[in-house]
């Protein structure tokens, strides 16, 4: 794509989604972690658009949030998609450039199936629309893509009123476009709404085009990148689709996944190579794992950034806010929350480690608890390194351990313990002999009289 | 249906299921958590019939308490299908209805089936016997059901003595019948056995009613509903089917499973719309789960009320007689058990929350543990709203938290604590200074003198 | 195989695995927990070879503490599957018996196949080469087996030098031989190296021994058992492959996969009748269960013995040295090592016990840590039977809980406790009115004033 291709897209995600059964707007619904239309704006940031509006319908106010900076554009009544298009006029206005429309419910049409398509409007002939077309395995009731004998795009024929010859036609309409900027909304003006549905459908302009004299191409794309997601089935298999991918991908950068199906990655999730990953992981967003790391079976990871040979798992929670040194261990039913863990530290059972500062090569006895909240603010601890937490401690933040020092089993730490200290803080044993004999003849005594 | 049809049914569960490898009856294999004899009951139920037997063989006394209180009847020798009818004649007896025969592995014949099966019956032409057929992929070695000019049912031929024109008919037979009951014992005491196997074949009583001058007739109902269970192998394919029937459901119901092969229902699990369940979720018995709640990767529920707008897992186990609040949380390594949380509550780090009250919004520091158990009895743990668990607390029942009150980190709380007081009970901190050092020291002495 | 067969066998391992992307030998990546090159080894120890040599290349020292006592030879460079053969001539040396050749990117040869193979060339007509033909579904570029009139091996063609009608042969090679050990080493040196690629391919000695009047044959295995891996995407293949095949043995042995394809077996984990295992459980190696076992989902099992009628899980992690006694229960959250626990004992919540043996039907409350480690060195917790130890405790190891004792809840247990006493060690508890809503009062106010 030379430099001076200038390129503004408009976003289409007024559709109801009535079969999503949801209050949530259609295209708010998420794959890998991200909203579809999230999707949609990822794929299409690499191409640096001057000018981006989402047109959405009355009520789905909550998509604003998520496509900012970029506008939404509200259409008012649901008339077709030239209307939809339309709808856009203002927040787009007049542009000497290409506008690309894409569809948020369509969240896979890759960036650079996107740049492929600028590029064709940007080629000697100077197609005024370029629309994307796709040769679907089942090509079913799409509208059908009638090329000229130059192998340029002549018009679209809605599946409906396509004849028998037509509707051989394997090539079919996705609907995205990339479409000349300088004469869009003059083309959108001139399309007519004398059809069975009474709506203005975008793909007319092709015809007018034609019409006016301009040229019109194709692109094509694999179908894959046109998946549409009508339902929460639709979604599950978008998901699936994506998944798929990265986990090929993941494998191909030399991870091995023992069972790929059941690692389930986020859109920004970084393996480094000889990463081993188990059945069951789930990672979320915000991810990057150095080399030669292992992720046992069960774990959630988001958030977290894990250096090399650090072993993990199984059944471990790691989140936002973490690292996690070289060669350092967390193990099951540990949960960790923003917090450093150093080089060689292990916490390797049972522990909730939040806003702690672990230092290299500590060790986190079984069952302690990093007591972070007093139910108004959150606090850190710091433990030095080589320090040694005795199980089931209870470390109350703000609190500091110092290097080398030494926390016994089951204490309640409120207050610092110097380096290379030991602190206990625990109640005194105390045994009566025979109390337990008695506690249970006690006890079976009342479970027979309650007979 | 209409009012007055009376129904009655027998099932037949004497098989002895060699291939199972089993020393449980194969009909108490379970399907969703629920036997397969459990799911014919179940489907079998809405229909209210007056009359259930079940026949089994000698030895399987561990399917009476499951199909309670329906009788059981014993099969002492398995000679055929029209012997096992048999053995159920003094637990049926003489009914002026239509009685149903069904199979205790064959799991899935729906009761709209059923009902389409009785309502035949009860037609114009009163057929005396209607067969149910299926139309297998693979038709193999069923019999195969020969329909006469109009249509209706001729007779059933094994495959075995079947032409070559009758093993080209695609209708199979699936052994489920609807008989009139005024006539079934009578004819079953016609079947003769003078076959290769010495065996009496329920399905001669076809050919029986025709003679007899009595019309038969055939219901159709898909290859899925008539899925037999002959090993572990097919009872894990009929699992399948049926979560995935259960899983299509949820989604079109609006609910979003991000990979629904990894979501396992059981038969009365209900999910509300937009409930948003991760990964690897299984679902036991009795949960209902209302709008909007997030159900994380790597949870366990049964028994359980969930409200709106909560938030469970990852990595939370639910158990029966749990009830959560509107917008609570429960959170990874957390196990719930015939407990209330109220409305906002959080319980969200490796805590044991067992016979407890929650009030609303209070919060349940990360590794409380409820002790509700002293060996014989069960006591509950009372804590008001807006109270404050440190972490790492026990609670030991029976015992009452006030509203307000804050617990002290590390704390054994024993008594009750009065609202809005704090409560600490745990031991004081004292640290020596230099010991860890010097335990060091030792420790690495004896380790090499040890060499 | 009559017993004086004497085999040995040479292991071509050299193969960089490029497109693996790992620092690791190909053949060291592992399937079901145990290398490639151990799959080769373990298949082929049951044929008791005299003399086993594994052939690598240059700085793939790690394969050798894998395959030892077997020799490695270094491939100083890869000139062909004849010359790496020829590189361990000094390993295996002159052998008056058959000489299997072996690939370490190829484990599932099974041994039943092996051992057919090592048959037919004990056969009367003494074949020189045996090769491993298979008819793979798509025969793709394989070279293809030529056999003559009576069915005896005339010579393997490389594809690309077949002719039409040779490429349409099915029957395919392997690359598997079993060759007469006293002239492998004569052949290897007839092979030339005047083709395209300047190698030395083994395949051509079936000609030069033909040519020199020796007999050659063929043995078929199916093409699963000759998979072969040369991605991390084959690497899952493979691994599925192997996992479903143990998946269908366990159910024919009388195991209850609820989802098949969510448990994880190791090649040694064995599984008693009547076991129920839930979705989603991962065998490592070392785990035998007995009958009547309930393996609840979520859980993650390795060197472990768990007797008949135990229940674990769900979400329970058993590790190395375990035993599970009879109609023990172990539950979630909770992690055991190196323990025993007694006939009928229950440790159900949130616990860790490690290097611990617990008497029968003790109860181990939730949240009990055995604190075994002190930085340096492990120590054992005993407790004796009928024990009951109270919720939160933490055990300090080494401590002896007698038989029938009690601790109470939240005790930190540094001193044995004799048998039916009751021991107590925690903090008073102390209340103080009021003072939680003049906390609060507090907090709300320093956050109000950081606004």
């Amino acid at each position: 794509m030379s430099a001076q291709d200038r390129i503004a897209a408009i976003i289409l995600a007024a559709g109801k989604g009535t079969r999503m059964k949801s209050t949530l707007p259609k295209v708010m619904h998420r794959i890998a972690g991200r909203s579809m239309i999230g999707h949609v704006l990822a794929n299409l940031a690499p191409l640096q658009p001057q000018r981006v509006a989402v047109v959405v319908a009355p009520g789905m106010e909550g998509v604003k949030a998520e496509v900012a900076p970029a506008p939404i554009a509200v259409q008012g009544e649901q008339l077709g998609t030239g209307h939809a298009v339309r709808s856009a006029r203002d927040a787009v206005g007049a542009f000497a450039g290409t506008i690309l429309i894409l569809f948020g419910d369509t969240p896979f049409v890759s960036t650079e199936t996107l740049r492929r398509l600028v590029e064709r409007r940007g080629a000697k002939d100077e197609p005024a629309v370029v629309v994307l077309g796709m040769r679907p395995a089942d090509a079913g009731a799409y509208g059908r893509l009638v090329l000229d004998g130059q192998g340029n795009l002549e018009r679209i024929v809605e599946f409906k009123e396509a004849t028998a010859a037509e509707r051989a036609i394997g090539l079919c309409n996705s609907g995205v476009m990339a479409v000349d900027g300088t004469i869009l909304w003059t083309l959108l003006d001139l399309i007519r709404n004398d059809n069975a549905k009474g709506e203005y459908y975008l793909t007319d302009i092709v015809a007018l085009a034609r019409a006016d004299g301009r040229n019109c191409a194709v692109v094509e794309a694999p179908e894959t990148e046109l998946l549409g997601v009508n339902s929460r089935a639709e979604l599950a298999v978008a998901e699936a689709l994506y998944q798929d991918q990265r986990r090929q991908a993941a494998m191909e950068a030399g991870a091995t996944l023992i069972d790929p199906g059941t690692v389930y990655f986020a859109a920004d999730t970084e393996l480094g190579r000889d990463v081993v990953v188990g059945p069951n992981v789930v990672f979320g967003a915000g991810v990057r794992v150095a080399d030669n790391v292992e992720i046992r079976a069960f774990c959630h990871i988001e958030g977290a950034v894990i250096g090399a040979g650090a072993v993990i798992g199984p059944f471990a929670r790691l989140r936002t806010g973490t690292t996690i040194g070289e060669g350092a261990h967390v193990g099951n039913f540990v949960e960790v929350k923003n917090s450093e863990l150093g080089a060689g530290a292990k916490a390797n059972h049972l522990s909730y480690l939040g806003d702690a500062d672990v230092g290299a090569k500590s060790n986190i006895g079984a069952g302690t608890i990093t007591c972070n909240y007093d139910g108004f603010l959150k606090a850190r601890t710091e433990i030095g390194q080589d320090a040694f937490i005795g199980s089931n401690s209870a470390l109350v933040a703000p609190v500091r351990i110092g290097a080398g020092a030494i926390v016994g089993a089951g204490s309640v730490i409120t207050r610092d313990v110097e380096a290379d200290a030991i602190a206990v803080a625990r109640g005194e044993q105390v045994a009566r002999a025979g109390k337990a004999r008695e506690f249970r003849d006690r006890r079976r005594k009342m479970k027979s009289d309650k007979k």
